[in-house]
């Protein structure tokens, strides 16, 4: 059975995708911990990051570089952080989250509830950067 | 003034060390999350880890992702998770974190206290895979 991201990959369940190459996409987290927490995800499915070819492995970083550079300049954050903990759907991703505080990447954390115009409104300011 | 990562690498003050090599480091943390708990890091002082030049930061990934296998392979756990919060030492790091529930990534929690002899262990299972 295909992932969730997979599903948002092929267009079956929508997303606010940020950014997307034949072998990457990027999309904003539907359950976001903080405005801009972004997951970068490799098109083809692999549950554990490290399990990557290597040269994909790498180009999967370099794509989740130049998102969370656009991410840094469109949010108001001190640093953009990154996490990879993939417990929960086994399909290999990035967290990109902008950060002000340590406690901003606390999992456990409750997660945000914003609008479609919210959502839109941080796509399209992390697309236009 | 040299951050304290780059006094380790100058071996200005000890660390338990994975592996090196001309660019890059491991090394366990000394304030692990959990045991096996791993610091990534590059030779070259930078504060933000997606201002690497391009090359250098996908090798810095690419280090880390080797540094992975060794620590999945040495310390129980479902899979390596990965941090990168950097709010605290302005030197880039990439944190590996062996998980087995989503609450090992919180950087909230206490910190484990081991002693030389864990230390040395748990660097002995790592670099001997």
């Amino acid at each position: 059975m295909s992932t969730i991201f997979t599903k948002i990959i092929n267009g079956e369940i929508p997303s606010y995708k940020i950014a997307e190459d034949e072998n990457f996409i990027a999309f904003l987290d539907a359950m976001p911990l903080v405005k801009g927490h972004t997951l970068v995800v490799p098109k083809k499915e692999t549950d554990l990051i490290f399990d990557l070819e290597s040269e994909e492995y790498k180009n999967l970083w370099g794509f989740a570089q130049e998102i969370a550079k656009k991410i840094k300049a469109a949010i108001p954050c001190v640093r953009v952080g990154v996490a990879v903990v993939g417990l929960e759907v086994p399909h290999a991703h990035i967290h990109l989250i902008p950060l002000n505080k340590v406690e901003d990447m606390n999992f456990k954390n409750e997660r945000l509830k914003l609008s479609d115009q919210e959502y839109t409104e941080i796509q399209n300011s992390i697309i236009n950067y």
